[in-house]
């Protein structure tokens, strides 16, 4: 039986990882004692094994631990469930990496148009592609527009809804992408509305969206579910999802596996994460595994578009460039919000210095 | 406007503490550089207001600060987004209180059954609710159904799936309610099944559920998603429902918080959570505040039944009770099957535990 592989870290001392190793084995699978399961299938394929223990540092330890496929079936929340469920309450434990089996990769199917996909959307073949936000929340639906006109005269790529956005009585969903919408009707910068609430809510906010032409939206899978999330990519093959960290709390599941592995793997076409040297703590070997494992081959998925964000600036991009090389998608929200009646200069400065890098 | 009071704590020096305060209020209001924002309604009702600080300990801080309810609207996930989206990815802040607004805890709702809902349903006027759990997952739905009328032939009263128990190929969903509300028929036990997947899914569960008789459930919000969780709650005013702590990864977010307020605000009618001395890490400070928040009035919501859990045994259920009082349900699964083919005496002398201990 196919079986995830799970890759655990675990502060220890060495007189007792072999037992707290099988103790996470054991809680996330069957969760009770092993001494009391009778079923000789349950024992030999239910049961979490400890594949195996090495030392990574004083009193720290990686443990792979296998778990049975079966037991998520084809559901994302069960993922989740199954690799770090109760496990996410202990604090001596960290859940660093997963390798799934390829037919469970297939099943949730991965980003649906991806990297070349978004290139191709905003036909850029080779260079990166450019992303601001809407902001503050509590603006109303035509000012927000206003602010998007402007960034798509500066020629930017995507535009994107601050992740505080939702369905607030001062911009109501449908009114905001009505405007905004409508305010870039002709420009080539699409609009990338953020999708909250349960899963209804969300459904109408795709057909609101989709009525009014939008083809790219952002949801936060930690917020909304990642079943909610999933189900969403698989009933509209035709929109292209960017991926919100909000919730993500990832200090407690290494990011690369988090936003890189498991957010591709449930279909986002792009994810943003927090880039090293802004208001965030990653550095810059957490932002390049990333990057990297949102790109890297795996079980035959799309490459998925890392956009490093979080307090960047027009300045940081040929370094950012430099870091990352062009798989990217720059996002600036607040660094270019700052020019406030320069805002379409500031935009075509962020674009030219994208544009204008000299890509290999 | 109304607002809602978050309670931060803050790893940082007193040289920094205002500036990182004020950092933390605006990363989870406007997310953007003040000095950008020209709305003057922006700036004076929806950017986060440091209300306080205090020193808490040696390089911790209490920072309160109160959100635009305004920016929440009456979504669960959104009221999530608010409170710790962005801030959940900084290491050095944990969201540790919050106070909501009256009309936005009317708005949630809170338990529609709750403390005195499960007393009925369990016709225990003054003694404390037992309950005990399915394990393990990989067994097929006849040997599920065994197990749980073994320990309705003890006497317990909520029978509730492991968490781990989905929709998965060993035992359907449909085939396990089937067959174990069948196996309690006549019997005053409740079967609890856990609810899985997207939010179709657990609705089409529920309906199942439903028509075999079962009028109480178990659901992981974390893992659903608070606002599919919220919106089955509102949808299902008859059924009462039970909220497991998986994939809380609590460290982050107080646990009384976590647990007595939010999920209680949101619906449930009862919390499970690790108790102390289990398998699980918290204190007993930690606990006793979990419970008095699930049970202490706030904003005319119902009391919420604590549900003490991981790794119980019926030896401790007279300490436990002296501990916790008799506004609790508790819950043994492992320390019960371990009894294997005594599964009955071994239920039947936990209930008895609870039964007859002396309540004051």
């Amino acid at each position: 039986m196919a079986r995830l592989q799970a890759t655990y870290h675990i502060r220890c001392d060495a007189h007792s990882i072999d037992e707290r190793a099988r103790a996470v084995a054991v809680e996330q699978s069957v969760e009770m004692p092993v001494a009391a399961i009778e079923d000789e299938d349950v024992l030999s394929e239910i049961v979490g094994r400890v594949e195996g223990i090495r030392e990574i540092g004083t009193d720290l330890y990686e443990a792979k631990i296998s778990l049975s496929a079966a037991t998520v079936g084809r559901d994302a929340g069960q993922l989740l469930n199954m690799l770090f469920g109760n496990t996410s309450i202990h604090d001596d434990v960290t859940l660093h990496d997963v390798d799934v089996p390829d037919d469970l990769a297939r099943a949730f199917g991965g980003p649906r148009h991806g990297l070349d996909g978004l290139r191709q959307q905003a036909r850029a073949t080779r260079r990166a592609l450019t992303c601001s936000a809407l902001k503050p929340q509590g603006l109303v639906a035509e000012r927000l527009a206003g602010l998007a006109r402007r960034f798509a005269d500066g020629g930017i790529d995507y535009i994107k809804d601050d992740h505080g956005l939702a369905d607030q009585a001062y911009s109501p969903f449908a009114e905001r992408v009505a405007a905004i919408a409508g305010a870039l009707r002709g420009a080539t910068a699409r609009y990338v509305p953020s999708l909250t609430g349960d899963l209804d809510a969300m459904r109408s906010q795709i057909a609101i969206a989709r009525d009014a032409g939008v083809d790219t939206v952002m949801i936060a899978p930690m917020v909304s579910g990642l079943s909610n999330f999933h189900r969403l990519v698989a009933d509209n093959p035709g929109v292209a999802f960017l991926a919100h960290p909000s919730f993500a709390g990832a200090a407690r599941i290494a990011p690369p596996l988090h936003f890189g592995k498991l957010f591709r793997l449930l279909g986002a076409d792009a994810i943003v994460f927090p880039n090293h040297g802004g208001r965030f703590g990653y550095s810059p070997d957490t932002c390049r595994a990333i990057a990297q494992t949102a790109l890297e081959p795996r079980n035959d998925l799309r490459p998925c578009v890392p956009v490093p964000a979080g307090g960047m600036s027009r300045e940081r991009v040929p370094e950012m460039l430099d870091f990352y090389g062009s798989d990217i998608m720059l996002l600036i929200g607040g660094g270019l919000l700052e020019a406030r009646e320069r805002l379409t200069e500031a935009t075509a400065a962020f674009v030219a210095a994208v544009h204008n890098y000299p890509y290999g």
